[in-house]
């Protein structure tokens, strides 16, 4: 159980990726709803579904011990009355990544984010992250934002 | 513009995977909404915004001729109100493949499928599909359907 409420699903992805930075298992699972629905697939990796899955990974993942920085770009966002979903570039910079190497960044992860509106505020539900080709975007787009309803 | 009306998410999604086997353009894009902030995230492929950049991927695709079959398996449903996230894996198999040749099959892609309640019925919005990984699923699971609201 955790106190922590996220009053919209932007203040939910905040705390996913600060506790993705900081790699704190318990700050990233108070993100996630306390459902064995959540679905989480980490960049070339297989579908983990339900709570033990999802946390094992994330408990893996912060093992290494590495703190990454990620600069989020790119947002695309398609707002329901109870849900919301999130398309975003997740660019990732290790942290002892010194200014003037940024030509050797690696190519962004995209990630499909899911939030669902519950009772102790709005809660991460799906993260869908796949690595992006090295190419550019295929076309420049300005951040979207659409309230559906 | 179209007549389509898919009653159901699920609705929607059949005629996805139907249009897919078929390399029907038309019929897949009535499954889309009408909008232009749909994300279309193809297997290694960069993130696609809008029905310009969605529509023309899968023309490409299509123009190559192959018909798939594609058999969907493990769904795991996340449903709201105005939206619902299919979390599912596509297993596919080139038309010529002969009985037999099953043991040759590829790993299977993992798809997020996000559908919205419009106006005129249910559209996909998002698909987001990344391969998985060769091995099995981290854990049996029995596939999951969950009404949240």
């Amino acid at each position: 159980m955790t106190a922590k409420i996220f009053p919209t699903a932007q203040d939910a992805e905040n705390a996913f990726y600060e506790a993705l930075e900081s790699a704190d298992l318990e700050a990233m699972m108070a993100v996630w709803a306390e459902d064995e629905e959540i679905v989480c697939i980490h960049p070339t990796g297989p579908r983990l579904a339900g709570q033990e899955q999802v946390r094992q990974s994330w408990a893996k993942i912060f093992s290494g011990g590495a703190r990454n920085r990620v600069h989020v770009t790119h947002q695309v966002t398609l707002s329901g009355m109870m849900m919301e979903v999130h398309s975003v570039h997740e660019n990732f910079a290790l942290e002892d990544d010194a200014p003037g190497r940024g030509d050797a960044r690696p190519a962004p992860i995209v990630a499909t984010n899911v939030y669902l509106r519950t009772a102790a505020g709005w809660r991460m539900i799906v993260h869908h992250a796949s690595p992006a080709p090295g190419q550019a975007e295929p076309a420049p787009r300005e951040t979207g934002h659409k309230i559906l309803h």
